[in-house]
């Protein structure tokens, strides 16, 4: 129905910002040396990196050195978790709506017991919930910022405080966060936390571990001598530049964005709730939802289906998380906000970003409450359907 | 003396092949979407990563199966090593001249014993020594197929027969080989061989694990179901393109670049050693030697002020590896032949590429005996130098 298809899936990946591919370039051509050599070629390189790495600290208030790339959040999640617990055994806490790059992290560290705090129906952990969960040999907390699924902005710097009184380190995976709302490392006691460059604008392959100095903590990388001994193999020159030209741009435009954004955000949730009926919003409103994050489940909706049939129509947008889109089970992070299994089958997320507009979302709405209608009919499970029309 | 510097440091990191950056850049832009999702933009970049996979197996006669993408050869390298010993001690035999990223991955290992196998002075390990190093809990051997340093290129079949014959896995790190000199997987027993794009005119921060066919190995970073499960984390989408762009161009020009850049490779040997008094080549000669490999110790002199001069004088050359220039330590690789501690300190690598020529090193050669007598006239350790010439 419409011929250019409208992205609704920014929270898993989004086109690079204005400006990102030009600064991008030169790292592919003329400045193609290897940072850790001691040529001209090499010079440049390292410019281009140490130029990135200022930016990136500058965007979250933090110091050029506590900043050490990685290849991706994922791999950035791994590192601080393993390692904390890279030769010592002890306890995590963490949530049960971590994404899995925490979550299955967590599951596989050896001799370390792992507590995973619920979370409410709006998807909050409780601050004396985590209190209560902390132990003697309690080693580190990770609780992500804001969820990727349902846009629900924990309270981080209360929960941060806990660990620090306690003198427990605390991690949290901001990838959702890090450029779309403000984050300052002055403010905020956490000691590591992890960005990606692709959630803002930058390239896939690249993201960031923040680590505030003085924090004791393994390697996961081993080799060369690359980001003082922190993270081994030859930096993604190109990639890290263009990750700092797009943390740039999207805390420039933060501001704005956040206002505009936010705002079709609450228009699209209006209009669903109003054209659709029995459509549960998943996740919180206002203020504690990232401004980006519009996630429904519809009753007997499956997902998978309606997603296919956006899709079909020129509709780009996703079932939660787009790393476990392969999979047949529901969200983890629905399930756990109460919502019953038939029901989590049939959540589906719009993301927005910088290129979303309102049009996007009056194109989408004359087709939804449609497809929605049209899946019903089908299902059997819908035997309310056609009495509640 | 030349205005744009002359590249010698190919075996760091080479410059992008011709079509390279035009493969990638729709990747960047109109084909962004996240591999994992289920609309057609990700559907594109699913497609683009499908063809790199098959390029790149392809080019080593394996399955599209068995190829699996990481950030760098470092990580495939840590991946394949920490995979094995995931949960479990035994026993591992490497060599003392591997890269750091095995190196430094061997010494971490928990509950793990390393026999660090001997090469001879010209950097070949001894199948027989091999033999009688295996264990019964030999659980992995990682050899490198080609020294990145001083281009000695070991009898990987013969070694890795060895491990097949005892039911032991045979890792590689190959990242100096492939796309340099031929790698048919069916020809060769190893179960595990590591790629880097960047070393054959690709782009950094993108390399690959070929994993056999049935070995079993354990997750070195958990997260999303990509890459089958295997290793998790949005896909470098652009530079997995790149990698499968590079390493076809590669193969398609191997047999004609080995044989061209041999002769250079042989001719600038030539030139040192008729030109340059107590010049000693490291590593092997002819067909056991990388072919854009050549390595020279310089009797009382410092390698790194003497990459400075060169550097000055517009060529870029290394001290060996790249991932270790920072460190003023002789090489492990050179200090590993039986070199005298003075003389490691002053080996130098020219490494040439698809773009070297011919002019390329009689540019060099006019000013490389003059900094050599230079650095020599300068040193304290010289007394012989003067009487010599």
């Amino acid at each position: 129905m419409t011929n250019n298809p409208i992205y609704f899936d920014n929270a898993a990946t989004t086109p690079l910002c204005p400006g990102v591919l030009d600064a991008m370039l030169p790292y592919f051509n003329s400045n193609f040396g290897n940072p850790s050599g001691v040529c001209s070629f090499a010079r440049t390189a390292r410019k281009g990196i140490d130029a990135a790495r200022s930016q990136i600290a500058a965007a979250i208030n933090a110091q050029p050195n506590e900043i050490t790339f990685t290849s991706s959040g994922t791999e950035a999640n791994n590192w601080a978790i393993r390692g904390v617990f890279n030769k010592k055994a002890g306890h995590i806490i963490t949530s049960v709506t971590e994404h899995h790059a925490v979550g299955h992290v967590c599951e596989v560290l050896e001799g370390v017991d792992v507590t995973y705090l619920p979370v409410d129906s709006e998807g909050f952990v409780s601050p004396e919930a985590l209190k209560a969960a902390i132990r003697p040999d309690t080693a580190l907390i990770s609780i992500m910022w804001a969820n990727n699924e349902i846009g629900t902005i924990q309270p981080i710097a209360e929960l941060a405080e806990i660990a620090r009184e306690r003198g427990i380190l605390f991690h949290t995976d901001a990838v959702q966060v890090v450029g779309h709302i403000p984050v300052d490392m002055e403010k905020v006691p956490v000691d590591m936390l992890t960005m990606s460059a692709h959630k803002f604008g930058g390239p896939k392959g690249i993201g960031a571990l923040y680590v505030r100095k003085g924090t004791k903590l393994g390697q996961l990388i081993y080799g060369g001598a690359q980001e003082r001994n922190r993270r081994a193999g030859t930096e993604n020159v190109a990639g890290i530049v263009g990750m700092g030209t797009a943390i740039e741009l999207a805390v420039s435009e933060q501001e704005a964005e956040f206002t505009r954004i936010s705002a079709l955000r609450d228009e699209l949730i209006k209009q669903i709730e109003d054209n659709i009926p029995r459509a549960t919003l998943n996740g919180s409103r206002g203020e504690k939802r990232l401004p980006g994050n519009i996630n429904f489940s519809f009753d007997f909706i499956e997902g998978e289906s309606l997603l296919l049939l956006l899709d079909m129509n020129g509709f780009c947008a996703s079932s939660g998380s787009a790393c476990s889109s392969a999979s047949l089970e529901p969200s983890h992070v629905i399930m756990a906000l109460g919502v019953p299994y038939e029901n989590a089958h049939g959540s589906i997320r719009f993301s927005l970003g910088r290129e979303s507009k309102l049009s996007d979302i009056n194109s989408l709405m004359e087709h939804l409450p449609k497809f929605i209608q049209r899946l019903r009919d089908m299902s059997p499970l819908d035997e309310k359907s056609e009495k509640a029309e």
